[in-house]
């Protein structure tokens, strides 16, 4: 079964340097319902300010996104360029200028090479008649290392359906979605409303529950289309189907969440953190995130150090509520503190062992509530560093 | 003129391993006004909680810290523990146990070593006899690479006095005095509710407005004792006396956490971080924590990248109110970003030579308002990731 209604394309058009593609577009064959969010940073790009507003029609057709760029604090110009290359695109595509979003990533304050970006425009649609979605992963790519798409089949009321998507991520991943892309595309008719609603919760327990570096950017953007060329009965909220096309949703989205993690610049560990026993969920999310992003936590899972001790630290000032008498900490299954101090035994030569490992499972249990959070990070390395003290270079 | 009425003293305890001062001890031949602050993370250790019920009597004649070992997160036996030490090093000096203060720093997790702490009590307290406060400066090192001692003169009604101190740092100084300890003495009179409030009021200004690495630890601690050896009239709030005694402990306090910065693990660079024009003075300092601990900024910093658009992201994700249009970003003289966007002109050459120099400053103007804060930081650099991904071997 293939995706049905959908072109893609992607051409090098060297926004940044020659040698990569760099320009990517989505076509889709007929309207399509959208759904979409946003960075919450309040320095937005140009391209996020347009999508925002465009994306609250509810229906779009076409995304037109670049790398290498991110046309942010480029000002009344920004907005102008952006404007104009959307425009030029819309119109080589047949479409109204406000039925295709944009997006872009790159280097924050320099403007759009707009000649070059003019250029690639006529050849990016012209490729739909040839592109894949995995050139559409390769073109948003910055500092990946390699390039995030997952693919998934679904079926209501017996007629089968395709949810695909691509992201790209690398640094400054968190919290609520920080210097990300991720575009889906389904085939599937699915309710304007339910869609919103579905994809607004995956996104929470998937883009929302992962960090690299803790810094969130300006032009993170996370989208959904839907255009119904599946030919389904639609597929609406509280229906079997609806729990179906969700519980896939969100498995498309976690998995890209984990991706980008994993490809975390200079990442070397991938760490499930789980945070049970809090006063709230809301709570056990502060305490996850305030361990994922310590530096000293970070670093340590870099040395494959099993120093509990900064975990329960960085538990201590995320500021939730919490007993220090009461906290037991694990690495994978194995028990590191009990009642807020050292366990004892082996479990210091165990806890080496599990953080020797690529991927692994800290769990705090605070042990005063049911509060529950789980969030992906990864450890800081020297090569972190380097790529972030490089990156306009 | 010399510092009155106290005595330093340290020695080797091979706390963590030996080749090192590691107990240090100040004694005040009488009673001292005592003033603290402590860590606000919810994990204390015990010296913590044993030190901030007894600076509540508002007196003390002596003060015991150990470096190696943090005693945090030891349960009740690092309570006794601690309580067992206080007493021992109290009784020897023949004090009540109450009028003993206790610090510890180093390792969070692990059991003091007793026995080699015990035997190092009589030596301590034979030292009083010969010690400095420059030992005592060395006894509180752990990753710090050199001691932070400062010492300044005043005058109160033409009797002089001093204000003498020492601090450690490197890793973890953010925000509220993080992983740090720092021990003021002066020979002044001074009246106690007045030392309180003029030392609160002073560290607000310095260690609480100093970052490396975000983190907040276990056993920060800051304290100033005021024995009234100098014989001056007592010093009272409201007074050019009083105005006076607060500029100096200023002094001495942003002295000393200068000093902690420019010592931050793997420090290569140090800024002076400066946010005006903000609705408030807590946006102003939310705003430049917010960037001074992103680590995208930070390693910007290290690579010499005069890369002002982390620095503007940084100010949009802290949550303070702005207007991403308005923004003006300076390094040093140089005129970097207006209006939000690039400034133009030689702005990236000249920034990028004010980033080359070891000392520089970076200010962001909201320009929405009066609000104003200062902060200090540093770079993050390879180091900081081998520093601490090695901590505990």
């Amino acid at each position: 079964m293939e995706l049905k209604g959908y072109r893609f394309s992607a051409v090098e058009a060297a926004i940044k340097k020659p040698g990569r593609l760099d320009l990517g577009l989505i076509f889709s064959e007929a309207p399509a319902s959208v759904a979409a969010v946003f960075t919450t940073n309040q320095v937005q790009a140009a391209p996020v300010l347009i999508s925002r507003a465009r994306a609250k029609n509810g229906s779009c057709r076409a995304l037109l996104v670049n790398s290498g760029n991110a046309n942010a604090c480029t000002g009344e110009q920004g907005m102008a360029d952006a404007l104009d290359c959307g425009r030029r695109t819309a119109e080589s595509l047949g479409l109204p200028d406000d039925e295709l979003l944009i997006a872009s990533t790159g280097v924050i304050g320099q403007p759009l090479p707009m000649e070059r970006f003019r250029k690639g425009i006529q050849p990016l649609v012209d490729g739909l008649a040839v592109g894949t979605l995995d050139d559409l992963a390769r073109a948003i790519m910055t500092t990946d290392t390699f390039e995030k798409i997952e693919r998934r089949r679904g079926e209501a009321a017996g007629v089968g359906y395709c949810v695909e998507g691509v992201a790209k991520g690398a640094g400054m991943i968190q919290p609520n979605m920080a210097t990300m892309l991720s575009f889906l595309v389904t085939d599937a008719d699915v309710d304007p409303a339910f869609l919103r609603s579905a994809f607004a919760e995956s996104v929470d327990g998937s883009f929302n529950a992962i960090t690299v570096d803790g810094d969130t950017s300006t032009n993170d953007t996370a989208l959904i289309m839907a255009n119904g060329a599946a030919g389904n009965p639609c597929i609406k909220a509280g229906t079997p189907e609806g729990e179906a096309f969700v519980a896939l949703l969100h498995d498309v989205l976690l998995s890209l969440a984990k991706k980008i993690v994993k490809d975390g610049e200079g990442a070397t560990k991938f760490v499930e953190l789980t945070v049970t026993g809090a006063a709230s969920n809301a709570d056990a999310k502060k305490a996850a995130l305030s361990v994922a992003n310590s530096l000293l936590v970070k670093t340590a899972f870099f040395g494959q150090d099993a120093n509990w001790g900064r975990i329960i630290t960085a538990v201590g000032y995320s500021g939730v509520q919490m007993d220090q008498r009461l906290v037991e900490i694990r690495f994978d299954e194995v028990l590191m503190v009990v009642n807020g101090v050292f366990a004892g035994g082996d479990a210091e030569a165990a806890g080496t062992e599990v953080l020797k490992q690529k991927e692994f499972k800290v769990t705090i249990d605070l042990r005063i509530g049911a509060g529950r959070a789980v969030v992906y990070t990864s450890d800081l390395s020297y090569d972190y560093v380097r790529i972030n003290a490089d990156y306009r270079t």
